[in-house]
């Protein structure tokens, strides 16, 4: 059996009990009842997932995918492949969005090449699990074969278990790759079973009539694939990308380990979809964050079946929006712990 | 010359050259033009609020303003009026909801006295500055005289300045009153001429059939007092709350000593409307957080003309919003002072 298998059998539903236990705790403590929203959701999820009452929610960590595209070449975005490069060993070093974002709540930010195109220097603090040089271009063939998607769902796996091994116990994940939005559209129109040109943007950076282009990249990319739709690792494989399915592989392995896990944007949210597919009982782990500026982004939450807490229009990916709702998650951690109970008080409701 | 006056004076508008210069620095930093969406936003007119480029954002703090309201006396909520006393103790211990999320971002709460019914211990941690034993029952008179309420609005005022003076660079209120959803929905109502049935909420507790009777004290308090919507002062004085009009005083002090305010919910909100009013330039220092869940709080973002960031169906209050937002401006603040240009990094755009 291999990491992919072991991984999903592992995967358990929530601990009922304890969300029981902590429905009552929450509705004990001194507020009107549901007052406090989503945070009461969060901090009940936080007790479903880790099976205890008051889970330290203290180490946080982005894992930040980054890969090529061959679709690349049809021309889907105005910006040069060679940003996917640069910006990977910028994610790196801490100075793009996420990791000024991550800095607020002192996430730690882990960047990982599952596929950029040229060779990531050994000391950029980057963690080289390169499967290959980019994916297939989309609009001719597959992204990947059928077990290169594993392998990119097992580097995510891996990955993401040696965090929580080494303590982490809030994740999130985040995606560097130009013209990734083509891939995560593409991916999309398949599982929500509708036209490109209703959820297609302009992702990073495109003019109108690119976008007429780009959506027709989308349809033949589809046409010629085939994608099964209830096969996460089909989707992944023909129309996917390496860094979808290293986020995906992220996802899998936060609820086999019962750790909560914040979904970013449009791509993040796509991968979501993939881990979804592979075992429904993932979504149970997952914990929304903004809603993307992306055109797809209410699409795919709502075929995740979770509405975002964050509007903030934002679309830079590489989690940072993930990032941004952290502080949101120990604040439900936080109420949970820290807020008194009527009874603790000797107030009457 | 009062206070309030020389506060009011000394209101100006936004440092337009520092925007620019922020404008321009947001706009040269690594990512997609404008992908970081209201995080800019918000980068930009922190500096126009501060006149800094990269402005400190590492001191806040949560002023609770705590008063009573003589329209109890109608029934026009379930809770008792002790509530008020009890818990405005136990935010000043920091085990309520506002201390356990401003937790997370280490921001102090500071709790006042502006007008509870009870007498507060003097070693509670609560600064004493009751300005009367609550505020008048609207539903037959005024709330407080005029003077009242520019004692009450001086009080914001002091409070907020020593905070300030003691070197805090980032401000939100919130406030402990039962009852106060109803002078809220009254001060509404009123800047928004609108029927007090199309905004009225069950507040912290209220049974459908309060809610029709609730809705005809709001209405009585308006028909009785005739306050006059382009004089913030007499909307406060006729229909308002002295912890209401504490809250505005912090904003104008906020904006007279430069300082960024977080508005909270709807009685943070319609707090806004009041101080706005009296000097329209506040409104360029406020940032909004979350949108409440109680019905009045869209009119009220509404009218203030500022969408909230956070969809989190709280209607909490004392501040609870707001401490949930601080990490969003830290994080804005944080890319702007943390984020690489592409100049920096060598990059072409």
């Amino acid at each position: 059996m291999n990491l992919l298998q072991q991984t999903i059998e592992k995967i358990e539903s929530l601990d009922q009990d304890m969300m029981a236990k902590a429905r009552q705790r929450v509705d004990s403590l001194i507020k009107p009842p549901k007052s406090l929203g989503k945070l009461e959701d969060i901090a009940i999820q936080l007790a479903g997932i880790t099976g205890k009452l008051f889970p330290a929610i203290d180490q946080k960590a982005v894992i930040v995918m980054a890969a090529d595209h061959g679709v690349y070449e049809e021309g889907v975005t105005n910006n040069p492949q060679e940003v996917t490069f640069a910006q990977t060993l910028n994610i790196a070093k801490g100075i793009t969005g996420v990791g000024t974002i991550a800095k607020v709540s002192g996430a730690k930010i882990v960047t990982v090449d599952i596929g950029v195109k040229e060779d990531i220097p050994s000391d950029a603090g980057v963690i080289i699990q390169k499967i290959k040089r980019g994916s297939g271009n989309i609009a001719k063939g597959p992204a990947m074969t059928r077990n290169e998607a594993i392998q990119a769902l097992e580097v995510g796996i891996q990955i993401a278990t040696t965090e929580i091994q080494n303590g982490v116990n809030l994740l999130g994940t985040g995606e560097m790759g130009i013209s990734n939005t083509t891939p995560s559209t593409a991916i999309l129109s398949v599982f929500a079973n509708c036209e490109p040109n209703e959820i297609a943007g302009k992702g990073a950076g495109l003019g109108q009539g690119g976008l007429a282009h780009k959506i027709e990249v989308i349809r033949n990319a589809i046409e010629i694939n085939q994608p099964n739709p209830s096969d996460g690792i089909d989707v992944l494989a023909k129309v996917g990308g390496l860094e979808i399915g290293g986020m995906a592989g992220v996802m899998l392995a936060a609820a086999a380990n019962r750790v909560p896990f914040v979904v970013d944007g449009l791509i993040s949210t796509v991968s979501a979809l993939i881990a979804v597919t592979i075992e429904p009982k993932v979504k149970d782990y997952l914990i929304t964050s903004h809603a993307t500026d992306e055109p797809g982004g209410r699409k795919a939450s709502e075929l995740l079946g979770k509405e975002p807490m964050l509007m903030m229009d934002m679309c830079l990916g590489e989690g940072s929006g993930a990032a941004l709702a952290f502080p949101i998650i120990e604040a439900a951690s936080s109420m949970m712990k820290n807020m008194a109970s009527f009874e603790e008080v000797g107030m009457e409701i």
